[in-house]
Formats: structure tokens, sequence, C-alpha cells
């Protein structure tokens, strides 16, 4: 088959933060799939780009219509906010190819990586993330919050910083509560807890509070949350986790 | 003061994975500081640039370098590989903002997010970190492998994807076998393990394998280890972790 399909992220918002790589692949798709907003992203790179805009949450009726169009002998790009491959569209990508058409499986496929939402998340209050870490989606679409806790204790248990994606929508405005109480179980109160809101953009907005503190309530869904280890801590106005843990309490 | 400082990364490699908003501080900086190798990357962005280029495994002089050069009015570049919140500079510079000069406080600060190692790792593959996942760094200069191995635990009992950071140098040869040997008696040997060496530049090689079959010789200091979760599997020449864990075991 002579067409292609390469998955990208545009970064967290700003065009400063989308790669050079990204534009390029974007530049020379002749057809460009994903979630409307995303879509808006992309300025106007050439004439005959066709713009296939879809809904939130069909994310595998768009990657099969991708991977159909890369069928048919289009240069695809599938565009996602953030790296493609942090809860976004490269996974529904693959699933599709999975359960589609064998002869998909010889089209030339590709994934640009990006820039994820804790990266600039981090980034705005400074270097939280600088130890082990985690990444948990709280939305509870696509696995059990069975599941959700189990990973919540075993973050809490082995002292992994804590990134916490899709923290609240409209369908699940509770979740994140429900994760604050789980924690506060297994952690201290002290904790720093930091709640980052359009991370990455000119509208970028913190709020560093602690674990005790924390209220659910401050999140929505362009929000990322960061619940910090034991050893992450404040610093004038910066929060960051030191990389060394040699003589801190495990 | 009038100076200030910016911690930057340079992605994992390939000019093109570097985002324009790091490009555009390289550019402002009077001073650019860093371990000499990522310096090297930076391509000669004005002629009154001076470049202070240090050994590896000296971050915490490197960063107090840095800020005492902002305090005296330079506009400094800390350069990083990667992403520099990520087991890079930026937790070094507010760990010696922190130890340092009270001024230095009142310095401008800030930190621009990059493409991590893992995140260039993973679209090599396909999207294995589709699910959630963790990121541990297997060195034990800065913590002990106890910390390292109830993780490396944690992580397994939580089903994340796994990925290793620092898998192995000429110092530490032998702590990814013992990973591996710890994963293996928590994980199915069927699990997928992606080598991935120089991610993210035109020498980038993968190596697949199974958690039963992984030879941890295969890593040295530019490769980046991810080990799957239960459900991360093989489509094709791809390896992805599906979003959905519905009907996964658990």
């Amino acid at each position: 088959m002579s067409g292609s399909l390469v998955v990208v992220g545009t970064g967290p918002g700003k065009a400063e933060l989308m790669t050079p790589a990204t534009h390029a692949a974007l530049a020379r798709a002749t057809d460009l799939v994903g979630y409307g907003p995303y879509l808006d992203r992309v300025p106007a790179l050439r004439g005959d780009q066709c713009r296939h805009a879809s809904d939130n949450r069909v994310e595998l009726e768009r990657a099969r219509h991708a991977l159909a169009l890369a069928a048919s002998g289009k240069t695809v790009a599938v565009v996602s906010g953030g790296d493609p491959g942090v809860f976004a569209m490269a996974a529904a990508v693959f699933e599709a190819l999975e359960q589609g058409d064998p002869a998909w499986r010889t089209l030339d496929i590709r994934v640009e990586p990006g820039v994820t939402a804790m990266l600039a998340a981090a980034a705005e209050v400074g270097a939280p993330l600088g130890g082990d870490f985690c990444a948990i989606s709280l939305s509870d679409n696509l696995k059990s919050w069975t599941v959700i806790e189990r990973r919540l204790a075993a973050a809490a248990d082995a002292d992994f910083v804590i990134a916490l994606y899709n923290p609240a929508s409209k369908a699940r405005p509770h979740q994140l509560a429900r994760a604050f109480d789980l924690l506060r179980a297994l952690k201290a109160g002290e904790t720093p807890v930091l709640f980052v809101r359009a991370a990455g953009t000119d509208e970028a907005e913190v709020v560093a509070t602690t674990l005790a503190a924390a209220d659910a309530a401050v999140a929505d869904m362009r929000t990322l949350v960061i619940v910090g280890a034991s050893t992450t801590r404040q610093v004038g106005r910066w929060v960051y986790t030191p990389r060394s843990e040699r003589g801190a309490a495990s």
C-alpha cells in the first residue's frame, strides 16, 4: 500500500512547544484526522489539505477512518494534543490496526513524540518530577475504579511522585476527591499537591497546596494534578523533588 | 537581581525534536551551562555566547555555577538532554537554589519542557505507554537499591508499564539483570520488553523481546528499557498498550 499514517501530538498548547518534526509531518499530510479542538491548533500549512474533525471519545472510529484513508493512498496525520503516546491517539491507532484489515499492517505507520501535559505542568512549577514518578489517568471509562485505586495505593506505597491525567470531567466530578481521600490515608498531609491548569499555554494557572488541604473542585478538564513524593518540597515559589533520596525516609 | 536562568532540554537527540521555545531560550542566553555532550548539540546561535562545559555527575556544582552567573547579571541557559525535569538538571538547579544564597530566590528562573527519552523510545516502537505507566531510574548513585526494588515490585503489582532510565553504565553493569530477575518473579514471562537505543536520533535501534528472554547485556548508557503491562502486546512490527483494560485480567 502506498499511503502512510503518522500520529503526532501538538504539545500542551503553545505553538512554540510543538516540535519541528511534528510541524513537518503536518505540512506533508494530505489529510488531518483528529478531535476538533486539536485540529484547530494546526495552522493552515497547505491549500490542498483535507481536515477530518470528529467528536471527543470516538477514538477508535477516528483511528479506523485514518487507517482507511491511508490505505486509499493518502498521507495521513492523526492529531492528538500533548504526546500522542500518552493517554492519546497512538494506542487507538494500533488497536484499530489490530482489529482491522490485515493489509493495513503493510502501511508506513510512524509516531512522532511530543511534549506531554505532565512535563509542561511540571515546568510551570519547578521540577516536581525530579525523582521516580508515575502517570495515572483517573478516567474510569476504559478501566475499572478498582484498578485505579490499586495503582494509587501502589504509587503511595512506593513513594512515586504521581501525575494524574483526566482528573475530572463533567461526567466524572467525584473521582479526584475519592483519589485524594485514598491518598490521605497513605501519605503525609503536608505532601505538596499541584493543580496546573492549561500548562504550556498563555493561560497557565497554578494552585500549590498540600494533600491535607487539596480541594478536588479546583480541577477541571484542562487540569493536570501532581501529588508529590515524601521528598517533594517548596523552595521560594517553586516546588521540586530532589534527585537524591540518600538519607530520606524510606 | 537582573539576571535570569532558564533550564532547557534539547530533546532526545535530533534537532527536529527540540521545541522552538527551547531554541528561542538558547538564542537569548549569554551563557550556556551544561554537560559537554549536551552543549555540543546546541548550534552556534550568537557570537557573544559563552559556553561553560562540565563533566558528567557534577550536577549540583554546575547548577551553583549557573545560579551565580545569573546573579551576576547574565542570561543563563542550563542545558540538559531530553526534558530538563525528568532525571536531568532542573531538580539540581532547585536543590542548589535551596542550599545557596537566599538572594538567588529573587532571580527570574524558568523551566522549558522538552521531549523526554521514554516518549521518543515509545514512539520508535508504537505506543507501549498507552496505559498507566511509571518511570524509574535504575541508578543507585542517588538512592538505595532497596528503594529501587520496592518501586519495581510496586510497579509490577499495580501492572504499570515501566520505563527504566539509566538501566546500565560501566560503573553499574549488574542492576538491570537484577531488576529483570525481580520482575520475572512477579510478571508473566511473555511480557514484552523493549530495548530502545538512541531513541529520537538517526541511529535509533530497537530490540523487542520478552521478559523471559530479556538479556540485560543488550542495554548500555544510551538505552531506555520499557517493560510492558499485562495488556501490552504486539501488532505487526509495533508494540502497544491498549487504552482499555475493561475485561483485562486484573
